[in-house]
């Protein structure tokens, strides 16, 4: 199958260029009956929404959305909710001059590779203006999802680091511009990005990720683990370039018997006294938070002369220009909750098909 | 759908359990008309199999394959390959007399939740037992993918990394049991292993893997990136806990300007003069070798009494028995593999369904 | 998974209602650098056009589609390509008055039945408006099979029947607005259907369908059949009731000895010297013309007062108003050829992506 | 995707040869805790069976079937349930003379023209011994879906026809060998049976098949229509050539004011007073009896002597050895049954997933 759907049961497709006519998504497979929190969605894409902040692209585009189908009297049909956002701000002239160039770490070359030729309109297909589609997608998801939470936030700014063991809601998060929800480090974050931006430059980090509430008996066995269908959501967002499940890389330092989380019995039902394996065994929820992490690297975008080569290879300077984001951490934690939340809907109507897990006769 | 096929255009599903009847595979979308190299096939098995050294679990399996359909005259046919592997030395009453318990960080807990019940004899589906059929699948793959070149190998156990920067070939790799290719590494990875054994405990670690010779184009834009599928693949395996698609987080701590990978002519095409980017740029090859790392947390059965619960919550002791690896980094080596030729195999595929890449007109 | 989408790796996912905001398609895989025909696609969906004869619905709809993605220079790009089509002339107030009664032999009592609750203006996801889409994706496909060939054409309308053997050109069979090739038939059948308007009432028939210069090797054994992919695709029509691929039901009256197809080698290569299978042997194409039907119920909306109950079960009568045709047969022509464009076009590429038929190295 | 899976929520892979080691299904999907009946399941296989009775071909096969995997303590477990069946009787000599030429309307030709060569022992996979698997998979697909009934039956033997507006039970379906529930008919259609049979040659035939008790709200709008999927499942098997759902190609003689449904009010629920529709609206289920026909084409496998060529193009005659039914319609009602509680198992879980029609909240 091609790959511009997700989800088999819940199942996302979406389409759309940065700087062509207009993005959206086609969500199949969403119950009917569902009332739909328009003002939620929205706010959901604010959250992801360019020039939100002194941190971010200026490129202006308000990314609202029009429901072309699948939704009647508030409320979903049950048949293909789709969603519109028109490309307001699209702006290709600052992209005509290194059109023939490829950028560096940039998905130019591939592109042409794969296709022949390509969109050279900032990015085209391969622009994160992409993830507008997957963000109001994840907040139908969210909705059919509650009372599950999904939260995540920045850990981490280049070398900067917030302590470890936060627990944020999704309020705290909000409060700095960067989403860490430590205040100190949340400021340091922000000088870092302001002093790397002010270069030219760019810098990569760590999100975190804990889904709470989940029911016990989600996941597939084998392929479809949960933590293999998170991890495939991660990787697919731009620039992301690592993830981790539970304990991660950390938990391979440790022995068996320290990693080991152990069972006792709670007021919810059987639950393990601590959560390296982060909510997931054998692929399969067990009712403790789900936790996770993501690597983005460094933006590939600089203001910054590189060495590159063009269409027929010879060497040439490039000096992008166009609006970017210094550091995608910020605008990556709702994207990062929403791929999980796609996950999570996926999941939970294939164990309601199968009559497992929350479903169990 | 259900969570027992992995690929869209090369197509494998395994089903089986750890001490049932038998395990298998059958391949869908094969080629016709491909020469199998069975004793190849066995070969990759072998590196698999348990009993292969003293650092493995001492269950006897030869894990030899019948091929029930899709060969003929020594050549696939074009319809589905099938390969059955008949449990020879399943023995379940070391389970017997914890049936009854969750063993600590194993799929117990989490099988009963989402099934109602569970096959309880050495983890059933969710024992590392079913990676016999990926292995398989993807030693049919790699014939499919020459000259690509897939290559795993141990980098760190617990804390004992062997260098950065190495770059074996897979006869180097597999001449130490722990298959790390840095001789002094490899000593000091084994002796800890057997200490970990002798005290009934367990460790995880890190592998690396490369595949080589990639024509640029291969991978899929938004969902269903070529490292997304990596990561699914990897996560998908018993006790992976993380994936690295090439700087992973180290690359998170530096700038853009660090990071970025410039581009140059060179005999072969256009290529990077450093890899940051793992081979992916934008989710599509770009012809560079393709790099990732997968983190495997310390295997979950110990010799070391435990705390636990029973099916009803009550409070009890476990001390597992049965026969398994102190360490799953050796024999994750051809898991990795496998799994990393199934991605590859699927995308190769769908690029010349499509007619991209190395497919384009 | 839902059931919106069709195809494997040419794959198109429909969305939109009759009175809703807009109709559209994504198609996702389709190869890049296509110089898609715009004006050919727009003659397609005027063949569909309601009001494009007397014999039809006089809703008005200009059907002219927007491309909001996979376009780029005049050619496909390869990521997906998306149509939309805005309802001009919706107008949801005639269905006011019924939207409490169940019209007889609609599926508005179906659809109750699934989703607790309809869209209820026309029809909703259950109009036949939605074959809009498929006719632009249809459309599409019928550029990248080329120089396949595909005809439609109305061989029966109630009694009135054509002669049997015809095998006309797509240009005779728009020169009738009934699309029957034979120019006799094709005026008793108009008049057969006024003189049924006349009455309020509505009529069936039967469309035959010819597939030409098919490659011997498309389809796939067992389940994707393509006699299979075309029965289903066929049967996904509205008012769609039943499917014969070559001899069909006539067929079965006859023996063995008279029925099989001899083989003869012949310029083009082995052929058959008659076509009782319909181009189809072992669910694979074998290089003679695709040959198939398909019968159409007489239009379930009439305008003659009928017996039904409403939502509560309590007996009424009902006279449905909106703007309908008395017979589906004419517009059904380019539905049942875009449903087989689409068919054809999926097993092309499935056929490339594993090397068969007309790919065999 | 490869074509030897079908379904998308219960999926059925299937795989194997006529004259290979081993047929086999793989069904994943399947919910857990399901008691199964194994002589239920033997009892359908017996059906299917060759040899059964003096119409069918000798080929001596038991047609036991081994479970491989997905199943304990007399239940199924919710991971894949494998059944195996090896080939008994298996004698690809008498295929030995003729592997070089093309027999008339087989696949021999197409699968050389598909995959380049073929298993040319007595079909290979385009065998219908290949139903075994799905009759298995399909008795399996019935304990699930049970209260529903589904029965098939023989209507029409070449131009003898059974009585219209039977509605028999198994029980009478199988108590004549041909399997039509009207005596008198089935005596002059075994007698037709046997007269072809004698002169070498073959006929075709017409089956029947409803399924009661099916709640309303299955099925899927647009391209997975109830009557879609039963048209591609029938479709699917080796010698049918049509479909009707309902009323069929008879209905397309009616006026709508003779065809449409009326709905009352019954003690069920909303009901129609006749059912042209064949329980199917928009492609969903209204909890009337689903109703639909098949048509199957004379056996191709003849002792005659027919013209043909070799592979080579060169004329030649052929009169073929090996063990055929003379009517592939008594042993087809299994296959029919078999494949409508596939299709209708799908739907079932798919329905679930969603929460839609009988799993509305």
């Amino acid at each position: 199958m091609p790959g511009n759907s997700f989800g088999s049961s819940f199942r996302v497709t979406t389409f759309g260029e940065s700087h062509g006519g207009a993005l959206g998504v086609v969500i199949d497979g969403l119950p009917p009956g569902l009332s739909l929190d328009l003002a939620a969605m929205q706010a959901e894409l604010d959250r992801r929404r360019p020039g939100q902040s002194s941190l971010t692209t200026q490129r202006k585009e308000g990314d609202r959305f029009e429901i072309l189908s699948g939704f009647f009297e508030g409320k979903s049909t049950g048949t293909p909710l789709t969603l519109l956002f028109r490309n307001e701000d699209a702006d290709p002239r600052a992209y005509e001059s290194t059109k023939q160039l490829y950028r560096p770490s940039h998905a130019d070359y591939t592109y042409d590779a794969k296709y022949g030729f390509r969109d050279w309109r900032g990015g085209g297909r391969a622009s994160a203006r992409e993830t507008v589609a997957r963000v109001a997608a994840g907040a139908v998801a969210r909705q059919l999802l509650a009372p599950m939470e999904i939260v995540a936030w920045v850990q981490r700014v280049g070398p900067l680091s917030a302590p470890e063991g936060l627990d944020p809601s999704r309020e705290v998060v909000d409060q700095s511009p960067v989403r860490c929800p430590h205040p100190e480090s949340a400021a340091a974050m922000e000088a870092l990005i302001k002093e790397v931006r002010s270069e030219g430059d760019s810098i990569g980090g760590v999100v975190h990720g804990v889904i709470r509430n989940v029911p016990p008996g989600l996941g597939e066995p084998v392929f479809d683990k949960l933590e293999a269908d998170l991890a495939k959501a991660m990787l697919s967002l731009p620039a992301a370039k690592g993830f981790e499940s539970g304990s991660g890389y950390a938990g391979t330092l440790l022995r068996g018997s320290r990693h080991n989380d152990p069972f006792a019995a709670t007021q919810q039902g059987i639950r393990c006294t601590r959560n390296h394996s982060g909510g997931i065994q054998g692929g399969i929820s067990n009712g403790m938070p789900i936790t996770f992490t993501v690597a983005f690297k460094p933006v590939a975008t600089l203001f910054i002369e590189q060495d590159t080569v063009d269409r027929e290879g010879n060497p040439a300077k490039i000096r992008p220009r166009g609006r970017h984001d210094p550091c995608v951490l910020p605008r990556a934690v709702p994207l990062v909750e929403a791929m999980a939340a796609l996950v999570l809907a996926d999941h939970f109507l294939r164990a309601r098909a199968q009559g497992t897990g929350p479903f169990l006769p």
